[in-house]
Protein backbone atom coordinates (compact mmCIF):
# COMPACT_ATOMS: atom_id res chain seq x y z
CA UNK A 1 0.00 0.00 0.00
CA UNK A 2 1.02 3.71 -0.83
CA UNK A 3 2.68 5.01 2.41
CA UNK A 4 0.41 8.65 2.93
CA UNK A 5 1.89 11.80 2.82
CA UNK A 6 2.83 13.97 5.98
CA UNK A 7 3.97 17.53 5.63
CA UNK A 8 6.22 18.71 7.93
CA UNK A 9 6.55 22.10 7.89
CA UNK A 10 9.50 24.59 10.17
CA UNK A 11 9.05 28.44 10.49
CA UNK A 12 11.66 30.23 11.61
CA UNK A 13 12.20 33.84 13.35
CA UNK A 14 11.23 36.29 10.27
CA UNK A 15 7.95 34.72 10.74
CA UNK A 16 6.98 34.25 14.30
CA UNK A 17 8.61 37.71 14.73
CA UNK A 18 5.70 39.56 12.20
CA UNK A 19 1.98 39.53 13.81
CA UNK A 20 0.58 39.79 9.83
CA UNK A 21 3.24 37.28 8.53
CA UNK A 22 2.61 34.88 11.15
CA UNK A 23 -1.17 34.94 11.18
CA UNK A 24 -1.28 35.00 7.48
CA UNK A 25 1.01 31.86 7.30
CA UNK A 26 -1.19 29.72 9.82
CA UNK A 27 -4.18 30.66 7.66
CA UNK A 28 -2.48 29.32 4.49
CA UNK A 29 -0.74 26.23 7.11
CA UNK A 30 -4.64 25.23 7.65
CA UNK A 31 -6.00 25.06 4.64
CA UNK A 32 -2.86 22.34 3.32
CA UNK A 33 -5.18 19.59 3.25
CA UNK A 34 -3.64 15.60 4.64
CA UNK A 35 -1.45 15.04 7.32
CA UNK A 36 1.11 17.77 8.72
CA UNK A 37 3.70 18.75 11.42
CA UNK A 38 4.43 22.60 12.80
CA UNK A 39 7.74 23.29 14.15
CA UNK A 40 8.93 26.52 15.60
CA UNK A 41 11.51 28.60 16.18
CA UNK A 42 11.54 31.78 18.59
CA UNK A 43 14.48 33.27 19.00
CA UNK A 44 14.25 36.83 18.84
CA UNK A 45 11.37 36.42 21.32
CA UNK A 46 13.52 34.68 24.04
CA UNK A 47 16.36 37.37 23.74
CA UNK A 48 14.00 39.89 24.28
CA UNK A 49 12.31 38.03 27.33
CA UNK A 50 15.54 37.45 28.63
CA UNK A 51 17.14 40.98 28.32
CA UNK A 52 13.70 42.06 29.96
CA UNK A 53 14.85 39.69 32.97
CA UNK A 54 18.20 41.03 32.84
CA UNK A 55 19.85 38.07 31.74
CA UNK A 56 22.14 38.22 28.81
CA UNK A 57 22.19 36.02 25.67
CA UNK A 58 25.45 34.42 24.50
CA UNK A 59 25.04 33.23 21.12
CA UNK A 60 27.59 31.08 19.21
CA UNK A 61 27.71 30.28 15.71
CA UNK A 62 24.00 31.29 16.01
CA UNK A 63 23.54 28.72 18.64
CA UNK A 64 22.17 30.07 21.94
CA UNK A 65 24.46 28.80 25.28
CA UNK A 66 22.20 28.06 27.61
CA UNK A 67 22.11 28.53 31.12
CA UNK A 68 19.96 27.63 33.83
CA UNK A 69 18.15 31.16 33.48
CA UNK A 70 18.34 30.80 30.09
CA UNK A 71 16.56 27.22 30.08
CA UNK A 72 13.70 28.90 32.20
CA UNK A 73 13.41 31.38 29.49
CA UNK A 74 13.20 29.53 26.39
CA UNK A 75 10.79 27.10 28.18
CA UNK A 76 8.53 29.99 29.18
CA UNK A 77 8.63 31.83 25.23
CA UNK A 78 8.73 29.05 22.94
CA UNK A 79 6.67 26.44 25.38
CA UNK A 80 4.46 28.74 26.55
CA UNK A 81 3.73 32.21 24.94
CA UNK A 82 4.55 31.23 21.33
CA UNK A 83 3.66 27.43 21.21
CA UNK A 84 -0.30 28.48 23.00
CA UNK A 85 -0.44 31.24 21.03
CA UNK A 86 0.15 29.68 17.81
CA UNK A 87 -1.41 26.62 18.56
CA UNK A 88 -4.89 29.02 19.73
CA UNK A 89 -4.75 30.59 16.15
CA UNK A 90 -4.62 27.65 14.24
CA UNK A 91 -7.46 25.85 16.60
CA UNK A 92 -9.67 29.46 15.11
CA UNK A 93 -8.77 28.45 11.83
CA UNK A 94 -10.32 24.86 12.59
CA UNK A 95 -6.46 23.07 12.46
CA UNK A 96 -6.71 20.64 15.50
CA UNK A 97 -3.43 21.72 16.60
CA UNK A 98 -1.76 19.92 19.73
CA UNK A 99 1.17 22.13 20.90
CA UNK A 100 4.18 20.12 22.05
CA UNK A 101 8.03 19.88 23.53
CA UNK A 102 9.79 16.75 23.22
CA UNK A 103 9.04 15.89 26.66
CA UNK A 104 5.53 15.85 26.29
CA UNK A 105 4.30 12.32 25.93
CA UNK A 106 7.86 11.55 25.40
CA UNK A 107 7.79 12.14 21.69
CA UNK A 108 11.54 13.72 21.35
CA UNK A 109 14.42 12.44 23.79
CA UNK A 110 18.21 13.40 23.26
CA UNK A 111 21.20 14.13 25.68
CA UNK A 112 22.95 16.69 26.90
CA UNK A 113 25.42 17.57 24.20
CA UNK A 114 28.84 16.73 25.50
CA UNK A 115 30.90 19.75 25.88
CA UNK A 116 33.63 19.84 23.15
CA UNK A 117 35.48 23.45 22.37
CA UNK A 118 32.58 25.20 23.37
CA UNK A 119 29.92 24.28 26.46
CA UNK A 120 26.50 24.93 24.99
CA UNK A 121 24.92 24.66 28.49
CA UNK A 122 21.29 22.65 28.24
CA UNK A 123 21.27 22.29 24.65
CA UNK A 124 19.90 18.74 23.24
CA UNK A 125 21.26 16.39 20.36
CA UNK A 126 18.30 14.30 19.67
CA UNK A 127 18.02 10.50 20.67
CA UNK A 128 14.85 9.27 19.44
CA UNK A 129 11.83 10.40 18.43
CA UNK A 130 8.03 8.47 19.55
CA UNK A 131 7.36 7.42 16.23
CA UNK A 132 4.33 5.16 17.69
CA UNK A 133 2.70 8.51 19.76
CA UNK A 134 2.79 10.76 16.87
CA UNK A 135 1.45 8.19 14.31
CA UNK A 136 -2.09 8.09 16.65
CA UNK A 137 -1.86 11.72 16.84
CA UNK A 138 -1.79 12.32 13.21
CA UNK A 139 -4.35 9.62 12.36
CA UNK A 140 -6.60 10.86 14.87
CA UNK A 141 -6.75 14.40 12.91
CA UNK A 142 -4.32 15.76 15.58
CA UNK A 143 -2.00 18.51 14.31
CA UNK A 144 1.22 17.98 16.35
CA UNK A 145 3.09 21.94 16.65
CA UNK A 146 6.27 21.47 18.18
CA UNK A 147 8.54 24.08 19.95
CA UNK A 148 11.90 23.45 20.22
CA UNK A 149 12.16 21.53 23.23
CA UNK A 150 13.09 18.39 24.17
CA UNK A 151 14.21 16.04 26.99
CA UNK A 152 16.74 13.41 28.18
CA UNK A 153 14.05 11.41 30.26
CA UNK A 154 16.02 11.70 33.60
CA UNK A 155 13.53 14.93 34.06
CA UNK A 156 15.94 17.56 32.21
CA UNK A 157 14.12 19.72 29.62
CA UNK A 158 16.86 20.85 27.01
CA UNK A 159 16.93 23.60 24.07
CA UNK A 160 17.12 21.91 21.25
CA UNK A 161 17.26 23.54 17.50
CA UNK A 162 14.23 24.07 15.87
CA UNK A 163 15.64 22.90 11.93
CA UNK A 164 16.88 19.85 13.70
CA UNK A 165 14.22 19.15 15.25
CA UNK A 166 12.13 19.07 11.77
CA UNK A 167 14.57 16.75 10.35
CA UNK A 168 14.75 14.32 13.22
CA UNK A 169 11.18 14.41 12.69
CA UNK A 170 10.83 13.87 8.76
CA UNK A 171 13.81 11.49 8.89
CA UNK A 172 11.92 8.77 11.67
CA UNK A 173 8.72 9.21 10.59
CA UNK A 174 9.87 8.65 6.82
CA UNK A 175 9.29 4.85 8.10
CA UNK A 176 5.31 5.13 8.42
CA UNK A 177 4.72 8.06 5.95
CA UNK A 178 5.48 9.64 2.23
CA UNK A 179 7.56 12.76 4.06
CA UNK A 180 7.80 16.49 2.53
CA UNK A 181 10.03 18.46 4.55
CA UNK A 182 9.29 22.20 4.54
CA UNK A 183 11.53 25.17 5.47
CA UNK A 184 10.19 28.41 5.48
CA UNK A 185 12.97 31.31 5.84
CA UNK A 186 13.01 34.98 4.74
CA UNK A 187 14.36 34.08 0.81
CA UNK A 188 12.64 32.59 -1.73
CA UNK A 189 14.94 29.77 -1.87
CA UNK A 190 19.18 28.91 -1.78
CA UNK A 191 20.48 31.51 -4.23
CA UNK A 192 23.36 31.04 -6.55
CA UNK A 193 24.55 34.71 -5.83
CA UNK A 194 24.32 36.37 -2.45
CA UNK A 195 22.83 39.28 -3.21
CA UNK A 196 20.07 38.24 -5.82
CA UNK A 197 16.91 37.51 -5.11
CA UNK A 198 16.58 36.23 -8.32
CA UNK A 199 18.95 33.63 -8.62
CA UNK A 200 16.83 31.15 -6.49
CA UNK A 201 18.54 27.57 -7.02
CA UNK A 202 15.37 25.68 -8.03
CA UNK A 203 17.29 22.04 -7.75
CA UNK A 204 20.05 21.13 -5.62
CA UNK A 205 21.72 17.45 -5.29
CA UNK A 206 24.43 16.15 -3.37
CA UNK A 207 27.09 16.83 -6.45
CA UNK A 208 25.65 20.25 -6.66
CA UNK A 209 25.88 21.35 -2.62
CA UNK A 210 29.52 19.77 -2.48
CA UNK A 211 30.23 22.17 -5.92
CA UNK A 212 28.60 25.26 -4.12
CA UNK A 213 30.16 24.82 -0.50
CA UNK A 214 33.63 24.61 -2.37
CA UNK A 215 33.01 27.90 -4.24
CA UNK A 216 31.27 29.48 -1.06
CA UNK A 217 28.18 30.21 -2.59
CA UNK A 218 26.80 28.13 0.86
CA UNK A 219 27.02 30.39 4.05
CA UNK A 220 27.14 29.90 7.25
CA UNK A 221 23.65 29.74 8.35
CA UNK A 222 22.78 27.94 5.76
CA UNK A 223 25.28 24.88 6.09
CA UNK A 224 23.67 22.94 9.10
CA UNK A 225 20.27 23.62 7.70
CA UNK A 226 21.25 21.44 4.54
CA UNK A 227 23.36 19.53 6.07
CA UNK A 228 19.75 18.47 8.00
CA UNK A 229 18.23 18.03 4.97
CA UNK A 230 20.66 15.98 2.89
CA UNK A 231 20.79 14.11 6.41
CA UNK A 232 16.69 13.54 5.83
CA UNK A 233 16.94 12.56 2.11
CA UNK A 234 19.12 10.25 2.92
CA UNK A 235 17.08 8.37 5.87
CA UNK A 236 14.49 8.18 3.41
CA UNK A 237 12.23 11.12 3.02
CA UNK A 238 10.85 11.85 -0.22
CA UNK A 239 11.09 15.71 -0.45
CA UNK A 240 13.04 18.64 0.95
CA UNK A 241 11.87 22.42 -0.11
CA UNK A 242 13.26 25.57 1.10
CA UNK A 243 11.82 29.06 0.15
CA UNK A 244 9.69 31.41 1.87
CA UNK A 245 6.32 30.84 3.64
CA UNK A 246 4.55 30.72 0.74
CA UNK A 247 5.88 27.17 -0.13
CA UNK A 248 2.90 25.77 1.78
CA UNK A 249 0.88 26.97 -0.91
CA UNK A 250 -0.01 24.78 -4.20
CA UNK A 251 -0.07 28.16 -6.48
CA UNK A 252 3.94 28.70 -5.59
CA UNK A 253 6.37 27.86 -7.75
CA UNK A 254 9.26 29.40 -7.05
CA UNK A 255 11.75 26.99 -4.27
CA UNK A 256 14.59 25.16 -3.96
CA UNK A 257 14.14 21.42 -3.90
CA UNK A 258 16.34 19.39 -3.06
CA UNK A 259 17.50 15.19 -3.87
CA UNK A 260 20.44 13.50 -3.20
CA UNK B 1 -20.12 -2.99 31.94
CA UNK B 2 -18.91 -1.21 34.89
CA UNK B 3 -16.40 1.95 33.99
CA UNK B 4 -13.17 2.45 34.72
CA UNK B 5 -11.64 4.39 37.35
CA UNK B 6 -10.48 7.36 36.52
CA UNK B 7 -8.30 9.79 39.01
CA UNK B 8 -8.38 13.54 38.40
CA UNK B 9 -5.88 15.24 40.74
CA UNK B 10 -5.36 19.13 41.34
CA UNK B 11 -2.28 20.33 43.00
CA UNK B 12 -1.53 23.71 43.94
CA UNK B 13 1.03 26.79 45.27
CA UNK B 14 2.09 24.71 48.15
CA UNK B 15 3.00 21.68 46.54
CA UNK B 16 4.49 23.76 43.19
CA UNK B 17 5.99 26.36 45.12
CA UNK B 18 8.47 23.90 47.16
CA UNK B 19 10.89 21.95 44.62
CA UNK B 20 11.69 18.60 47.83
CA UNK B 21 7.42 18.52 48.15
CA UNK B 22 6.51 18.57 44.68
CA UNK B 23 9.51 15.52 43.63
CA UNK B 24 8.04 13.52 45.68
CA UNK B 25 4.45 14.24 44.87
CA UNK B 26 4.91 13.75 41.66
CA UNK B 27 6.83 10.62 42.52
CA UNK B 28 3.73 9.30 44.20
CA UNK B 29 1.70 10.55 41.64
CA UNK B 30 3.31 8.51 38.89
CA UNK B 31 2.82 5.24 41.26
CA UNK B 32 -0.79 6.33 41.26
CA UNK B 33 -2.21 2.75 39.36
CA UNK B 34 -4.97 3.32 36.71
CA UNK B 35 -5.91 6.28 34.11
CA UNK B 36 -5.31 9.64 35.67
CA UNK B 37 -5.30 13.45 34.93
CA UNK B 38 -3.14 16.24 36.76
CA UNK B 39 -4.05 20.32 36.89
CA UNK B 40 -1.54 22.27 38.70
CA UNK B 41 -1.88 26.06 39.95
CA UNK B 42 0.68 28.14 40.12
CA UNK B 43 -0.28 31.62 40.99
CA UNK B 44 2.98 32.74 42.89
CA UNK B 45 5.55 31.91 40.18
CA UNK B 46 3.56 34.03 37.96
CA UNK B 47 3.79 37.11 40.32
CA UNK B 48 7.41 36.56 40.79
CA UNK B 49 7.91 36.57 37.18
CA UNK B 50 5.46 39.58 36.72
CA UNK B 51 7.31 41.35 38.99
CA UNK B 52 10.60 40.52 37.81
CA UNK B 53 9.05 41.84 34.41
CA UNK B 54 7.90 45.25 36.02
CA UNK B 55 4.49 44.53 36.18
CA UNK B 56 1.64 44.40 38.47
CA UNK B 57 -0.33 41.36 39.59
CA UNK B 58 -3.96 42.91 40.80
CA UNK B 59 -6.10 39.92 42.85
CA UNK B 60 -9.36 40.34 43.28
CA UNK B 61 -11.37 37.75 45.76
CA UNK B 62 -8.06 35.39 45.12
CA UNK B 63 -8.79 35.64 41.46
CA UNK B 64 -6.01 37.44 38.87
CA UNK B 65 -7.11 40.30 36.85
CA UNK B 66 -5.05 39.43 33.49
CA UNK B 67 -4.29 41.94 31.18
CA UNK B 68 -2.68 41.34 27.66
CA UNK B 69 0.78 41.56 29.55
CA UNK B 70 -0.29 39.45 32.30
CA UNK B 71 -2.07 36.90 29.98
CA UNK B 72 1.58 36.66 28.35
CA UNK B 73 3.55 36.21 31.88
CA UNK B 74 0.55 33.54 33.31
CA UNK B 75 0.98 31.80 29.51
CA UNK B 76 5.13 31.42 29.69
CA UNK B 77 4.62 30.63 33.62
CA UNK B 78 2.21 28.20 33.50
CA UNK B 79 1.95 26.33 30.00
CA UNK B 80 6.05 26.70 29.76
CA UNK B 81 7.73 27.28 32.41
CA UNK B 82 5.64 24.73 35.25
CA UNK B 83 3.91 22.51 32.67
CA UNK B 84 7.01 21.67 30.94
CA UNK B 85 9.12 20.59 33.72
CA UNK B 86 6.39 18.78 35.64
CA UNK B 87 5.96 16.80 32.77
CA UNK B 88 9.81 16.38 32.28
CA UNK B 89 9.79 15.00 35.81
CA UNK B 90 6.67 12.69 35.54
CA UNK B 91 8.66 11.37 32.44
CA UNK B 92 11.55 10.55 34.46
CA UNK B 93 8.94 8.75 36.99
CA UNK B 94 7.75 6.67 33.62
CA UNK B 95 4.68 8.12 33.71
CA UNK B 96 3.75 9.07 30.53
CA UNK B 97 2.48 12.99 31.08
CA UNK B 98 1.18 15.07 28.43
CA UNK B 99 1.59 19.22 28.99
CA UNK B 100 -1.90 20.37 28.06
CA UNK B 101 -3.12 23.98 27.68
CA UNK B 102 -7.28 24.19 27.12
CA UNK B 103 -6.07 24.94 23.84
CA UNK B 104 -4.39 22.08 23.13
CA UNK B 105 -6.45 19.82 20.69
CA UNK B 106 -9.17 22.03 21.95
CA UNK B 107 -9.75 20.26 25.10
CA UNK B 108 -10.91 22.69 26.92
CA UNK B 109 -13.27 25.62 25.55
CA UNK B 110 -13.73 28.59 27.21
CA UNK B 111 -15.38 32.30 26.91
CA UNK B 112 -13.94 35.49 27.84
CA UNK B 113 -15.64 36.53 31.50
CA UNK B 114 -18.53 38.45 31.18
CA UNK B 115 -18.08 41.87 32.98
CA UNK B 116 -20.39 42.35 35.64
CA UNK B 117 -18.96 44.68 38.74
CA UNK B 118 -15.65 43.66 37.98
CA UNK B 119 -13.32 43.20 34.29
CA UNK B 120 -11.14 40.69 35.49
CA UNK B 121 -9.70 40.92 31.73
CA UNK B 122 -8.63 37.70 29.62
CA UNK B 123 -10.40 35.11 32.14
CA UNK B 124 -12.34 32.13 30.99
CA UNK B 125 -15.47 30.53 32.02
CA UNK B 126 -15.61 27.03 30.62
CA UNK B 127 -18.32 25.83 28.09
CA UNK B 128 -16.72 22.68 26.48
CA UNK B 129 -14.46 19.89 27.23
CA UNK B 130 -13.60 17.59 24.91
CA UNK B 131 -14.50 14.10 26.12
CA UNK B 132 -13.42 12.04 22.98
CA UNK B 133 -9.80 13.31 22.90
CA UNK B 134 -9.11 12.84 26.20
CA UNK B 135 -10.39 9.39 26.76
CA UNK B 136 -8.22 8.90 23.07
CA UNK B 137 -5.16 10.08 25.40
CA UNK B 138 -6.05 8.02 28.26
CA UNK B 139 -6.72 4.83 26.50
CA UNK B 140 -3.44 5.05 25.19
CA UNK B 141 -1.58 5.08 28.12
CA UNK B 142 -1.41 8.94 27.91
CA UNK B 143 -1.71 10.79 31.69
CA UNK B 144 -2.81 14.69 30.27
CA UNK B 145 -1.29 17.33 32.85
CA UNK B 146 -3.35 20.54 32.57
CA UNK B 147 -2.10 23.88 33.25
CA UNK B 148 -4.47 26.44 34.13
CA UNK B 149 -5.60 28.17 30.89
CA UNK B 150 -8.04 27.85 27.83
CA UNK B 151 -9.44 29.40 25.11
CA UNK B 152 -12.23 30.81 23.14
CA UNK B 153 -11.49 28.80 19.61
CA UNK B 154 -11.69 32.45 18.19
CA UNK B 155 -7.37 32.53 19.06
CA UNK B 156 -7.17 34.15 22.80
CA UNK B 157 -6.52 32.26 25.78
CA UNK B 158 -7.77 33.31 28.52
CA UNK B 159 -6.52 32.66 32.14
CA UNK B 160 -8.75 29.92 33.71
CA UNK B 161 -9.09 28.56 37.60
CA UNK B 162 -7.74 25.46 38.04
CA UNK B 163 -10.02 24.18 40.57
CA UNK B 164 -12.59 25.11 38.24
CA UNK B 165 -10.52 23.29 35.34
CA UNK B 166 -10.66 19.89 37.62
CA UNK B 167 -14.40 19.85 38.59
CA UNK B 168 -15.38 20.82 35.10
CA UNK B 169 -13.23 17.63 33.45
CA UNK B 170 -14.37 15.55 36.49
CA UNK B 171 -18.01 16.20 35.68
CA UNK B 172 -17.58 15.86 31.87
CA UNK B 173 -15.44 12.63 31.72
CA UNK B 174 -17.99 11.05 34.30
CA UNK B 175 -20.24 9.88 31.75
CA UNK B 176 -17.32 7.80 30.34
CA UNK B 177 -14.90 6.85 33.60
CA UNK B 178 -15.81 6.39 37.39
CA UNK B 179 -14.08 9.43 38.44
CA UNK B 180 -12.66 10.20 41.39
CA UNK B 181 -11.54 14.20 42.18
CA UNK B 182 -9.12 14.48 44.72
CA UNK B 183 -7.73 18.31 45.33
CA UNK B 184 -4.41 18.51 47.90
CA UNK B 185 -3.94 21.59 49.82
CA UNK B 186 -2.14 22.62 52.29
CA UNK B 187 -4.52 21.45 55.28
CA UNK B 188 -5.15 17.73 55.66
CA UNK B 189 -8.90 18.15 54.96
CA UNK B 190 -12.04 20.42 55.85
CA UNK B 191 -11.36 22.14 59.08
CA UNK B 192 -14.34 22.21 62.03
CA UNK B 193 -12.10 24.13 63.74
CA UNK B 194 -10.35 26.69 61.76
CA UNK B 195 -7.12 26.59 63.87
CA UNK B 196 -6.72 23.09 64.53
CA UNK B 197 -5.45 21.17 62.02
CA UNK B 198 -6.68 17.99 64.11
CA UNK B 199 -10.31 18.80 63.65
CA UNK B 200 -10.32 17.43 60.10
CA UNK B 201 -14.08 16.52 59.06
CA UNK B 202 -13.96 13.40 57.41
CA UNK B 203 -17.45 12.83 55.48
CA UNK B 204 -18.95 15.64 54.43
CA UNK B 205 -22.45 15.86 52.23
CA UNK B 206 -24.54 18.95 50.85
CA UNK B 207 -26.54 19.04 54.41
CA UNK B 208 -23.95 19.72 56.60
CA UNK B 209 -21.82 21.92 53.87
CA UNK B 210 -24.99 24.47 54.66
CA UNK B 211 -24.75 23.91 57.86
CA UNK B 212 -21.28 24.48 58.10
CA UNK B 213 -21.69 27.93 55.49
CA UNK B 214 -24.05 29.16 57.97
CA UNK B 215 -21.82 28.98 61.25
CA UNK B 216 -18.89 30.71 59.18
CA UNK B 217 -16.66 27.51 59.81
CA UNK B 218 -15.99 27.79 55.85
CA UNK B 219 -14.24 30.41 55.01
CA UNK B 220 -13.69 33.02 51.15
CA UNK B 221 -11.38 30.79 50.00
CA UNK B 222 -12.76 27.17 50.70
CA UNK B 223 -16.40 28.24 49.36
CA UNK B 224 -15.70 28.33 45.70
CA UNK B 225 -13.11 25.41 45.55
CA UNK B 226 -16.52 23.37 47.84
CA UNK B 227 -18.79 24.40 45.28
CA UNK B 228 -17.23 23.20 42.61
CA UNK B 229 -16.65 20.00 43.86
CA UNK B 230 -20.54 19.67 45.18
CA UNK B 231 -21.19 21.01 41.66
CA UNK B 232 -19.12 17.82 40.39
CA UNK B 233 -20.80 15.33 42.68
CA UNK B 234 -24.19 16.48 41.48
CA UNK B 235 -23.01 15.82 37.74
CA UNK B 236 -21.95 12.23 38.51
CA UNK B 237 -18.95 12.14 39.76
CA UNK B 238 -18.21 9.17 42.19
CA UNK B 239 -16.47 10.99 44.94
CA UNK B 240 -14.18 14.03 45.58
CA UNK B 241 -11.78 13.84 48.46
CA UNK B 242 -10.12 17.13 49.95
CA UNK B 243 -6.42 16.80 51.98
CA UNK B 244 -2.76 17.10 51.60
CA UNK B 245 -0.82 15.94 49.03
CA UNK B 246 -0.77 12.72 50.39
CA UNK B 247 -4.57 11.89 49.93
CA UNK B 248 -2.79 9.93 46.38
CA UNK B 249 -0.89 7.48 48.67
CA UNK B 250 -3.18 4.44 49.78
CA UNK B 251 -2.04 4.07 53.08
CA UNK B 252 -3.13 7.39 54.18
CA UNK B 253 -6.17 7.98 56.01
CA UNK B 254 -7.04 11.35 57.18
CA UNK B 255 -8.77 13.32 54.49
CA UNK B 256 -12.39 15.08 53.83
CA UNK B 257 -14.63 13.23 51.75
CA UNK B 258 -17.35 14.67 49.92
CA UNK B 259 -20.92 13.20 49.37
CA UNK B 260 -24.16 14.64 47.88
Amino acid sequence: MDKETLYIVKIGGNIIDNPKALNSFLRDFSKLEGLKILVHGGGKKATEIASNLGLKSTMVDGRRVTNKENLDVVTMVYAGLLNKNITALLQQNNCNALGLSGTDANCIQAHKRIVKEIDYGFVGDIDKVNVKTLKLFLENDIVPVFCALTHNKEGQLLNTNADTIASELASELATEFNVVLMYCFEKDGVLEELNNDDSVIENMNTQKYEQLKIEGVITDGMLPKLDNCFNALNKGVTKVIIGNSSIIKIENQKYTTLVV
